[in-house]
């Protein structure tokens, strides 16, 4: 197969620049070996910086070189997990939704690889000044949580005006070889995918989870509160999450204060629902979802999407006409 | 300069992909004449289905070969402006925002290509299914009105996996010439920009307004309905306008029924402001607006925007490496 060198495969020391995105839900210790065995970089979701479950996965993926990532938010309240977290000796630590200064100097000096993802220009300009080794620039087509201000396309030009020679990597809606080429024309140097992840046979999600995301497109998703308010997860109102539209949905979003104020009620209903009811039950997915129908191993997809951008990076130089 | 030959070139006989969007306030004959000249295809916006103003530009338009840009709905109003328009033997007729069913053949039999630009992929099943000449795929991303579904990265691919044979191009968040490399490797054929075309020398567009375009960036920018509320513009409520947040923005957005209710006095407010108060003047802007930082003429941007997309075309074949 093909290889893509750039500078983040250089940064970081692996051999395809792709990023497994650190979902609570889904980017557990056996993805996340899945992926840096492919010859990305795979990184452990923390949940809401809980220090069990990183141990518990980091243990799931042996001896793979994989990294941890955490809600910056749920770390300022929890620090411990960080500590525990670089005892452990992690390859890097990505920090999101939130301020990172408290964390860079001592995630570097752990020897961990600082990787901070950001949904603003301002946030990027904090990195740059930082020094992180990574810049993720997540527009709000991404699935899960992310910011409302922009948008993939024009956010990862801006953000590698201002990094230098920061690696940018590119996150929400990226879910093909088609996605990552285009990434790196925009001058990014790499992917981070969470949806096209979630549908591969390490993903921590269930059968039925996978089947809908196989079988859903992107003009069901939507950036909601609903369904953090209904779990109880105290995410700051400029991260809204994108998810698949469902009942619960169309009730509740535009009705947030209502639901804040039942919360207790419509809480022990969403969990009375079964597992397999997505009339409820969230899905979390980005605009990527139209771009992923299948359910293959880690490996098969990194080589897969790796071929794919080589041989659209070809075509589009073949493209040129000299004057 | 270098040559980037797509299916879009072939389908509209055109030397560069590159469309200028049909911005009522900016696109005028001049600037659409000049972005024709220049090898591109230039659209005039048409207002509000406005037959006097897109008489006024096509003379403005001299004997460019250029098109015309409708609002869909402001169409369905006062059809007698498309009888006008084909009368004057335009290139191209594009429609946005709304069904394009009752106008394409009426389009294709009088000679002129026909352009959808659609927000959601049902719409661009619907492009398909008419047998439109080329779809637009509008991201949120863009500046002025667009839909709120759908973000361009993720969008671009999933219209040309529906598309078949016909040209996908890219609108919202691009500002050049990586972006439009970017596209290409999405699978699109050619980029439709607005805000870069803004701020070009042809533009409608005061120097003041083009001097806020240049010193302004994508975190500025917001989807809102305030300004068409103020303006007694009646959109629907789907197709929101991406602008530059300024106090009217602030005060009003998140209030639209008390600004609706309010509207008469609110109106004469807005109206009493100087035409350089840009506290509560609209300045329709993409996120693309951090890429903009000049004000070039119409062929030199273009010429920019090819070379700069060859050459990034050209780099992204070097970064392969065959295993």
């Amino acid at each position: 197969m093909a290889r893509i060198e750039t500078a983040l495969t250089r940064a970081l020391g692996i051999t395809h620049p792709i990023l497994l995105a650190p979902m609570g839900s889904a980017a557990g210790g056996k993805l996340a070996a899945a992926v840096t065995n492919a010859g990305g970089l795979g990184l452990i979701g923390s949940g809401y910086a809980d220090a069990a479950t990183v141990s518990r996965e980091l243990v799931a993926a042996g001896n793979a070189r994989v990294g941890v990532g955490f809600i910056t938010w749920a770390l300022d309240a929890k620090p411990e997990a960080l500590r525990a977290t670089l005892e452990a000796k992690p390859m890097a630590v990505m920090l999101s939704f939130g301020d990172p200064a408290p964390y860079v100097a001592q995630i570097r000096d752990a020897g961990a690889k600082t990787i901070c993802q950001v949904q603003t220009l301002a946030e990027a300009e904090q990195a740059v000044r930082l020094g992180v080794d990574v810049i993720i620039a997540q527009g709000r087509d991404a699935g899960g949580h992310s910011g409302t201000t922009r948008g993939t396309m024009g956010f990862v030009p801006a953000v590698v005006d201002i990094a230098g020679s920061i690696p940018v990597v590119a996150a929400g809606g990226i879910a093909d070889g088609r996605g990552l080429a285009a990434v790196l024309n925009l001058g990014g140097s790499g992917v981070s995918m969470g949806t096209r992840f979630t549908a591969t046979k390490e993903s921590l999600w269930d059968e039925a989870m996978k089947s809908r995301v196989t079988a859903s497109g992107g003009d069901q998703t939507a950036q909601t509160r609903v369904f953090d308010i209904v779990r109880g997860a105290p995410w700051p109102a400029q991260y809204p999450g994108r998810a698949l539209k469902n009942d619960f949905y169309l009730r509740w979003h535009g009705n947030e204060e209502l639901l804040q104020a039942e919360r207790t009620d419509a809480e022990k209903a969403y969990l009375a629902t079964k597992p397999d009811d997505f009339s409820a039950r969230v899905i979390w997915a980005g605009e990527g979802v139209d771009l992923v129908k299948d359910v293959p191993s880690a490996v098969e997809l990194i080589e897969r999407i790796v071929d794919e951008a080589a041989s659209v990076l070809a075509r589009g130089a073949r493209m040129v006409r000299p004057a």
